[in-house]
């Protein structure tokens, strides 16, 4: 079978946005009421993902490291574009499942998917997303508006995708598997608390130090983090302890910063959509991330991050 | 070097829109006064391209596929994200080749580059590019507005970059390998021409024959064209010389349908302009590309495109 008719079968049933003409045209129409965003995902099979890892997993996978880009600059997620580099050992079969997945979690995710492209590779599968999305702000919110005594916040817990790569590497079925196959993405409410509350934002995809060092830099500040109060997967008993959640990637939820003024009324915002935010340090007047635990300082490992 | 060191180096230079916010946020801001559309194409080594071809040529390639994917559906290129899957054994020297030949067409095609993703891979060289186009009517021409009577259109010549992958397969650097490493794309005023008289459009990329019976197919018409009125890159004495031509890929001229009485002012609207414009055929009754030459009939090739 050819692409063409790989994609009659398998990629136009899940396709349903009238911009996308049921993938008819050479190009789709994108939706445009107000301000739009787009970001553009790439993952190579044996960097991002394990050989190993369930093709419906990956499918997920490539949708929510898009979709956490979005909601984290305040914005929601609209039209997808998805490229698919298919390697000649991949049955009809894993399309077929792969193209299901997909279906199932751009529903799930309130996103369509309006075109792309589909080629053949000699090399590892290799999926790229390009996606949308509408700011429900003026625009999204930057990495570089952070401003001294801002609160530093965060979504969910973290850690757990660290600890399920592990898992995942070793064949263990586990939660934290699970969690590092299919990201758990904070709510959509997160993009509009991040639209109403944050100056400055980022989604945690490198590591819990990496992207807050991320916000510092670009925004010109310090920010202390606290370690005890970071919502870890595993408790931290220990600096040590701390630091190996705080460094290790795939966590997807939202980081962000908010004037300590508004803090009480972000929290209960938070509340009211039943998003776990936690505020776990504040931006300083210095000029890079620092770190303590339980009072005492904690020196910056040398590795800040996951680096695919 | 890290990926965020290119990027720094080598992307950043060549990114001057202000939605790319100089790559500082994890998402582009699109521009959209007006019907927005995007496309996507990738452009897999070994593939698509040679692993031979120089890294300058293959950066224009990526960014030609999707422009004329543009200019064919009567809109004006906007907005790029690019995704480059770089593996470990091209240099440095590589990439900064590579974005400065990017650079330079995004200029000469007025378009902007606005963000995208840079990952590693252990596999071939793997480009993805999006790209938004502004409609210059109220949407995109579809592939499915031809109309029997309606005359079909092509623009420039046809089976240059077919010859041209004989000649760079074989090493030899001729015109023709030239248009096949950098597709020479009809000017930026086919756009409005195809917006002002198209009832149906697509750009070439299979293979005049591929990409007709894309239209015939549908538009739910037939399609007779009329191999001694196509613009071919030699000049055909036989039909089986014709053949050869319509069947090759990599054109990246606009086909296009008109309304048999609007045939005068679109040949004139297209002469002030300045493009190539030759009529080859008619829309029918039927519900297939049917051939001539010099009046007689010509059975369809078993193979009617390149597929990459």
């Amino acid at each position: 079978m050819s692409e063409f008719d790989w994609i009659d079968r398998y990629l136009r049933p899940i396709v349903r946005a009238p911009g996308a003409s049921g993938l008819t045209n050479d190009v789709a129409v994108l939706r445009s009421d107000g301000p739009v965003i787009a970001t553009m995902d790439t993952i190579v099979e044996g960097v991002h993902f394990l050989s190993t890892d369930p093709i419906e997993t990956v499918a997920k996978k490539l949708l929510r490291v898009n979709v956490s880009d979005i909601l984290c600059k305040g914005a929601v997620p609209r039209d997808a574009l998805l490229s698919c580099a298919w390697p000649a050992e991949f049955s009809e079969s894993d399309f077929a499942e792969f193209c299901r997945a997909l279906g199932e979690d751009l529903k799930q995710l309130k996103t369509s998917l309006v075109g792309g492209d589909m080629v053949r590779t000699p090399g590892p599968l290799t999926l790229t997303m390009t996606l949308t999305g509408r700011c429900l702000a003026d625009g999204p919110v930057s990495r570089s508006g952070a401003q001294r005594g801002d609160i530093v916040c965060v979504t969910g817990e973290i850690g757990h995708a660290g600890f399920g790569l592990e898992d995942a590497r070793a064949g263990r079925q586990t939660a934290a598997a699970g969690r590092y196959h299919v990201p758990v993405l904070p709510g959509r409410e997160i993009a509009a608390l991040v639209a109403q509350f944050a100056t400055a934002s980022i989604d945690i995809s490198d590591g819990l130090l990496s992207d807050t060092a991320h916000i510092s830099r670009t925004s010109g500040t310090g920010i202390a983090l606290r370690l005890e109060d970071v919502p870890f997967a595993q408790a931290a008993h220990t600096a040590e302890h701390a630091l190996q959640q705080a460094t290790s990637g795939d966590d997807y939820q939202t980081l962000f910063t908010v004037p300590s003024e508004r803090k009480e009324a972000c929290l209960e915002a938070a509340q009211r959509s039943g998003l776990q935010l936690s505020v776990i340090g504040t931006v300083t007047n210095g000029s890079s991330v620092s770190l303590s635990f339980k009072g005492k300082p904690v020196p910056l490992p040398s590795r800040s991050g996951y680096t695919h």
